[in-house]
């Protein structure tokens, strides 16, 4: 297919700030772009050819907007499946394809699917309800702490929780779920990596990942990690041997616990441009947006390594504020050295909402560090 | 003025590729933009928020457009300067401003500007009709070879002409042109210098162009030019001189000539992002679209400086094609290490019609000109 003939058509499913910044990039290699979004205020609407507006979980939305092109892909993984497997049947290339995003889309079924590979993750259980789980403590099946999470929907740290005590599991929603043991590990750790339609495959470099105590978000992502080469072999290893069991097609991001013993084990997956490929815009050779259309266009992939040291810092929303955005002292990051402010497009903040993200490259890595710092303390994302 | 607010619109006049390129920039900022142009196909319709069809020379239309913004920039000089002096004077920033269009709009105006202001440049006659040339000629006032150079709206290599008998003179229109001295030289040179609204500067680092011989258009842009520290300490501070000199806010691209004794003299300038800094998007700390709109929105400027070495090559119509364009070989070149194409997205091509570029980055910049010819010998840009 030469999808730079003028009737080649690209549909993304979601129209979020994942879909702006890879729309940007099909800019570049000038394809035309349809985007399904149920919102109209989707920071995608001005940037794509074609915008449709319909829900991303029905099935006739989906089946219909995915007739109209001739590849489909998505950014974000809550999408009706069944729809993309009538879609691929009928010769639509669909990437990731509808089998990887059903080993995704449901945790316990992803955390399953681990276990069936022989992929290192941490022990877990795997409940109806959430109210079963009271049950499985008051018999000893299950012992405190554990991460819960919930089986579907989890987004923006919402979905998940640290129990400690009966009380942490009240107010949780009573829905499919997983008790995962607590990792005390020692580095959060992710590797993207890049498949195309022919198989061809790279990684780039393992990051660190630095979380919100409370928000469970990405406060700092760090590229590359400033770990052994020993064990960034290891998190490359393991991540190229999930992405072989996945068979996606397009970017996996896979995100991994660094153990105290230097053990590595799978925490979640996303087969889609992530948070923590941010940096990659700025510090890389080949962004992770532009990696994800070659892929899924069946180019040849670019080079992953960085031109220079990365540091993202996540933009979200302060505690206390909601209403009609404000990006506090924003002039004054920007005259800091390499740093680039991305903000999303969001009219209205609330706390820990994902507003945007910043950017901080320097050819040294700890340099980027200290100012990433600098940026986290200087900026607030607040309300008029 | 906060322009992160909601009611804060950016216009530009022009929606060619540059517009474009800055408009995926002000995407990052989150800036609210509006795009006049003459052409319902033109690159920016899908990048802008509100797209505006209308005349680029015609007074009515262009103040109409601007009087609905708050800062007002150009993608092309060749606008109504009139309607944007009675912007500026009911508060609209235009950026750069009507003053220094008028001093650059015209090439004879141009010309006298440098000779005004004591800036080096070559020397030329100015004549209000080519059809007067030959009389020149005639009483011994012009000597041949000189370059002819139409005063206004000349463009991707029209409008420029090396008459080395009267045989040349043919076929020329008969507007104001200028006839100026062929200067031999060494190179050719161009400093891109930023400058905000408060002041601030910045120069880019000193870039060597290698024209085509035929098509008088830029095949290869290397960034950092290899030359001697002394002569680029020259060319930066030339470009600095006429940089204070227009006054301007926004970008302004100065291109010049090293000649063979090592003197630099100008060419011309466009105080907009330029050919010559097409590069920069991957090459550089900050791109020259994004430094564009941080000098316009009068925010701090970025690094200039580059993350690795860039070499440019522009994507022209092959000659001997004309009509719908394909990129014979694309796939090729994205094999190549480094190597990012910049599709236009103009369906039709034509003979030296600017589609695209591409950029080869590499940490040695002798590595990035060796598969920038590469680049150069495998893709073709050609008609069905």
């Amino acid at each position: 297919m030469n999808y730079f003939s003028s009737n080649f058509k690209l549909g993304i499913l979601g129209g979020g700030q994942l879909g702006k910044m890879l729309l940007y990039n099909t800019r570049k290699f000038d394809v035309y772009t349809c985007v399904l979004e149920a919102s109209n205020d989707a920071p995608c609407k001005i940037a794509c050819d074609k915008f449709h507006l319909g829900n991303l979980m029905d099935y006739d939305e989906v089946y219909n907007f995915g007739k109209q092109v001739d590849v489909l892909t998505i950014e974000i993984e809550n999408v009706n499946i069944d729809a993309l497997e009538a879609l691929e049947k009928e010769g639509i290339k669909v990437y990731p394809g509808s089998k990887t995003l059903r080993s995704i889309q449901n945790k316990a079924k992803q955390k399953l699917f681990y276990v069936d590979h022989n992929l290192p993750t941490a022990p877990f259980s795997r409940f109806a309800y959430t109210s079963e789980i009271e049950d499985a403590l008051n018999h000893g099946g299950l012992n405190m702490p554990f991460v819960w999470k919930a089986a579907q929907f989890g987004y923006d740290g919402q979905g998940v929780k640290i129990v400690k005590s009966t009380e942490d599991l009240k107010g949780l929603p009573n829905v499919e779920c997983i008790a995962e043991n607590l990792v005390p590990f020692k580095n959060e750790l992710a590797v993207i990596v890049a498949r195309n339609a022919s198989g061809e495959i790279a990684t780039y470099p393992v990051v660190e990942m630095e979380f919100h105590p409370e928000a469970n978000q990405v406060e700092y992502v760090i590229c590359p990690a400033r770990i052994s080469n020993e064990v960034a072999k290891k998190a490359q290893d393991i991540a190229l041997k999930t992405s072989e069991a996945f068979n996606h097609v397009g970017l996996l991001a896979v995100e991994m616990f660094q153990t105290q013993e230097d053990e590595i084990l799978i925490n979640e997956v996303a087969p889609r441009p992530h948070n923590s490929g941010h940096q990659t815009i700025e510090a890389s050779y080949t962004s992770q947006f532009e990696q994800h259309l070659r892929a899924i266009l069946d180019l040849p992939l670019g080079r992953t390594d960085n031109k220079v040291g990365g540091v993202m810092v996540n933009l979200v929303g302060a505690e206390g504020y909601t209403g009609n955005v404000v990006y506090k002292n924003i002039e004054s990051i920007m005259k800091m050295d390499g740093v680039t402010p991305h903000i999303y497009g969001k009219k209205q903040t609330r706390p820990f909402r994902k507003m945007g993200h910043v950017t901080i490259v320097n050819k040294d890595l700890n340099e980027a560090r200290r100012v990433a710092e600098q940026v986290k303390k200087s900026i607030k994302v607040i309300s008029e």
